[in-house]
């Protein structure tokens, strides 16, 4: 049964297959129909605000007869079908066109806005209903805050330029990050990129069905230790990618996955130095039997 | 005291002022670390999942510990300062430019999704910072629903296109409606689209501070009434918009809410005929001591 108001009424009796479409009259309350109407002796509920769980609760006789399945239905979602692998991978060509136009006009004088908007609009030329989370472009100094947002700075010359962004497509999410040099890169930075890059190349390497997703974190960490960055790879390296942009599996120090065939996961190391600047190297890949596919694949660009 | 992640850590100690910033480190359990440090017998949360909520009561020492303020604040931000007016009215001078140029580009054979990709792009070089919301295109019998989202559909000759959009400014939103006919307009349409004018129009001269929002509403429907639609106006006449594109106050039926001073509004009357089209017509207003100042400006565009 699918509950809708007058607004999506006309809609859902159209386009809804598999259940019986039900009008909320004006002045009717969702919460009372729904236990009125429902046989059922427990209700699940994905997820809801307090306030609405209450107010469920006080509708069905009581908190007893509610229970959250968020985590079930979460979990389900871990494991991709070819349907929505097939979804993430034309997001994921559309983000690494707005990859390619951002790597197009990077360079000093340029504000951070600017970028974001041709690149967005790059990736709604190639198909995208729009993007799967605000497009982040830090530069220099906002590049050390991993998400930084507010996009009026103007780019400087020699910038750290971290450009990372989704597209949306039939409600499915793809997420890719480059990092760009405004201009001619210092040894440091060149140094720094090179460790995140290989970091990164290492980790999805290490990717198959039945590694634990915090091996494959502890794995690219090495990298970025060795390289004498630790204390500043301050996230975690990855998450899965889906209906929204940031859900399980996870891909960290202390995370409980393990990785399996369908899976949809980011890989996204990154270096931020308070101050000086920050990089981040991701794509989105998906676990195959015989390893990790990229589904994102923009060029690296390499620094000069 | 605001807790932060150490992927965001740099960024809060830099910008945030009144507040003590406080790194979360890994492994640490947030909602247990609010109830150690904090001195308070009681806590109140804005709004949180059912999930959070159950942790955090555990954390803090039960249920009883803690209340939701959600209905506080969100009644609290029912009025605007003049910070808050001036950024929405940027939002909506960025709106404006978006339907500019979806005036320009409407036309038999065009996509619903390049007039949203045009118009986004328009917003975005007019200095928006996103969207407030996914922009809605809808043509044809697509029209007859108030929420249709595909845009894969071609707009063909005769079609009603409705083009609702908002620009997101500094974290505040604007939201606009207009409807055009791509090509000439037969005598029906002009009807529906005379009759959802007049209903704005009306509504929009009735607003001053004291007026009870349910006032309102009925003076915009009554005009659809009289005229012979009231069944197909099936949403309410408008919703606050500040930080969220939708919040309070309501203008319904059975709004309880008298406007005041501050209050920045939608008014945004609509007419859907199953198999036919829909008109729709929104501005976003703030009210004033003299009434209601339109902050959205772009034109009618009168159909022929």
């Amino acid at each position: 049964m699918l509950y809708v108001s007058g607004v999506n009424y006309e809609q859902a009796k159209k386009e809804v297959k598999n259940a019986t479409v039900v009008l909320i009259e004006r002045g009717e309350n969702l919460f009372e129909k729904i236990a009125k109407q429902s046989a059922s002796k427990k209700f699940a509920v994905d997820t809801v605000s307090i306030e609405s769980w209450q107010a469920l609760a006080k509708a069905v006789g009581g908190e007893e007869k509610l229970g959250s399945v968020e985590n079930e239905i979460r979990n389900l979602r871990k494991i991709k079908d070819e349907t929505e692998i097939k979804l993430i991978r034309q997001a994921c060509k559309m983000a690494d066109r707005g990859i390619q136009k951002a790597s197009e006009i990077v360079r000093p004088g340029i504000k951070e806005k600017e970028i974001a908007t041709e690149a967005e609009y790059a990736m709604r030329k190639a198909g995208s209903d729009g993007t799967a989370f605000d497009s982040i472009v830090a530069s220099g100094f906002c590049c050390a805050y991993p998400h930084g947002t507010l996009q009026e700075k103007i780019i400087e010359n020699g910038d750290f330029v971290i450009v990372d962004l989704g597209a949306r497509y039939r409600f499915y999410s793809s997420d890719i990050t480059r990092t760009f040099v405004a201009g001619k890169a210092t040894d440091k930075q060149k140094q720094i990129f090179e460790t995140v890059k290989i970091a990164q190349q290492k980790a999805i390497e290490s990717i198959k069905p039945g590694v634990a997703a915090k091996k494959v974190d502890q794995i690219a960490r090495q990298v970025i230790k060795e390289a004498g960055f630790y204390d500043f790879f301050v996230h975690n390296l990855g998450h899965g990618v889906g209906l929204e942009v940031h859900e399980p599996p996870i891909l960290s120090p202390d995370s409980k996955d393990i990785l399996d065939t369908g899976n949809v996961i980011t890989v996204e190391p990154g270096i931020y130095l308070p101050g000086f600047g920050g990089v981040r190297i991701e794509d989105t890949v998906v676990v195959t039997k015989a390893g990790a596919e990229k589904l994102t694949g923009a060029p690296y660009f390499p620094i000069k």
